[in-house]
């Protein structure tokens, strides 16, 4: 099975499918390096933090950007639901977008190289990873059949082999890999060096934790899951924004018979945030996860619930039911998700014909 | 976390508690390239189809060798549940062996290099994959965190962080991939070229199609379920052996929280089979494959079985039962799976202690 040739398109692939979501409180230079690969994609990029700095966004970008007086201004009360002073603020992007995919990356992610020493075009590889199939139902030993030169090995059920639509790409870090504080505190000098030549699909059943750095997805297929919950400013819990949307995603993707990859593209993570400050963001999330994780675990979904909206309303019951007594933070947080969900309907409630001539009257404050 | 170095341990590891069991029907000239790496390990060779005929083993190799004349005289009537004419028989050498381990490779395997032009010292990478824990529980993106330079990542629950111990290390193949007959009648030029620098565990639920070319696992763990059952001359099936035995291992290490790992080392596999032959060995399985991954998929083992034995007894019970009415053939098989256990039993009945001294007692006949 043939993969998409590896050089350059002349025509980028889904250039006009798909946006790159940023969130950041800096001026944007480190695009500069993803100018090549960056430039062709409308960019929306989602300010964290005070909304009186300027952010400087290199000439000859496409973007439109949104501060916290946009995100108040759009989303009125419902604005509650995005996180401030903290990444996770990075979903009201993929709320506003209204294109079939997303590409998400931090803005201290650079340009790696391969093996070979050519620079990888991340985002090329994350729509070969989103535009080909998953095989969630039995793992292959040879990773990723549908690559050039890989196929479904012997005693591969064939009913099997047209796999499932990929819903997510979720790629990986060179150099500054993504560890927790403790780790961090406990190696400080651990870089990631290995370059691991495969994607491949997180079995059904099987939780992952997902990094937001470098990530990519369908919009369509699972947007409303990809909310980044209640993080930063106000809430007594940072670093797990990532986390709380892989879990529940994992859980929906694998209800609704939807694909997770893992593996290709990396990136190179340039610095490693600051351990003790992370630590303060982290320490209840680390204990909190060991009861978050057997929830999500055992969590089941009725089939009645057969969309995303569904499936993230039935869940943030039992997040209230079930959590709500690990502390109240989980109660709040699930009145968030409901909240999430009708921002998200009310943002994209029209049928995708409409979806761009109200895109074009949009609500960005300020569109280059 | 460190990994053992990469270099060539002074005593081998794991010399006196491990065991090579190779099936064979041709003289074992491909043994002199492995010698840098075999000739410290004891040798289990089971010889498949006619017993008169004389295998030559290198010099310098410790080895026993079992013909099928062996196999009816220790085993007697209990015999009949391993295969003839087919390298199922191997199984034959998993039961005889008193060692912990066993590595098990066929005879058209060599050394592969990896990426920088190394010999790859296959036995020694499955001896590391077996040696340190497995992940069965959640996924962690950056592959086996054991390995040096690697760990867990953010989002890792702590409580998992222990692992749990690991029954089965599955190592692949350059060149020659493991393609069913179908497969290679289409991509009959197909080579496998991709060396991914990674071992990961299969998740705990999931499924995989466990290659018997390339394969260690630890005997006290998981042995008695190794059972590569009936094939070749007399059944209307082959090339299912290692499957069948994969299905049963990777269920029965879920009921009892052992892992199972895959991915390095590579060996080099030399030569396809003829597609035409192997189509005609695995039609059959082609489709029953179907109806059996469903119901592995499905099998559930009661929490009274707490051996290896009693879970592969009570899934034999669920074969009959299940998978009878498919084909007549599963029915025979289930009686052979209780059959091996009885026999597995017969042989290992003995305490550690006494291993040693029935095993110098013991029945190979030809020992060098």
């Amino acid at each position: 099975m043939a993969e998409p040739s590896s050089s350059k398109p002349a025509v980028p692939l889904l250039k006009d499918e798909l946006d790159i979501v940023i969130p950041t409180i800096r001026n944007l230079d480190f695009l500069e390096m993803w100018r090549p690969f960056f430039e062709p994609y409308h960019l929306i990029i989602v300010q964290d933090g005070d909304p009186n700095r300027t952010i400087k966004v290199p000439d000859g970008f496409d973007y439109e950007l949104y501060n916290r007086n946009d995100i108040n201004r759009i989303l009125g009360p419902k604005a509650s639901c995005i996180s401030f002073k903290d990444s996770a603020c990075r979903c009201f992007g993929y709320m506003v977008s209204k294109k079939k995919y997303i590409y998400t990356i931090d803005d201290d992610c650079f340009v790696a190289k391969d093996p070979s020493g050519k620079d990888i075009n991340a985002l090329e590889q994350h729509i070969k990873n989103l535009l080909c199939p998953s095989t969630p139902f039995f793992f292959n030993t040879l990773y990723d059949p549908y690559r050039a030169g890989a196929d479904f090995v012997r005693g591969y059920p064939f009913s099997l082999r047209e796999g499932a639509p990929t819903a997510v790409s979720h790629g990986l870090w060179l150099n500054i890999p993504d560890y927790d504080a403790p780790t961090q505190l406990v190696k400080p000098l651990e870089r990631n060096t290995r370059y691991v030549d495969a994607v491949l699909t997180i079995p059904k059943g099987t939780l992952f934790p997902m990094c937001g750095m470098n990530l990519a997805f369908d919009r369509q297929l699972i947007g409303p899951a990809m909310y980044f919950g209640l993080m930063g400013d106000g809430q007594p819990i940072g670093r797990y924004d990532d986390m709380w949307a892989g879990w529940c995603v994992k859980v929906i993707c694998d209800h609704l018979g939807l694909g997770v990859k893992t593996g290709l593209p990396y990136i190179w993570h340039s610095k490693a945030s600051n351990p003790f400050v992370n630590l303060k963001k982290e320490y209840k999330g680390i204990f909190w996860q060991e009861e978050i994780i057997p929830f999500f675990q055992s969590a089941t979904i009725p089939k009645e619930c057969t969309s995303v909206q569904k499936c993230y309303i039935e869940l943030s019951k039992q997040v209230k039911e079930k959590l709500g007594a690990v502390d109240p933070y989980f109660t709040k947080l699930a009145d968030a998700m409901v909240t999430w969900i009708e921002a998200w309907d009310e943002l994209n409630s029209t049928t995708s014909e409409e979806a761009s001539s109200k895109s074009a009257n949009g609500a960005a404050a300020a569109t280059k």
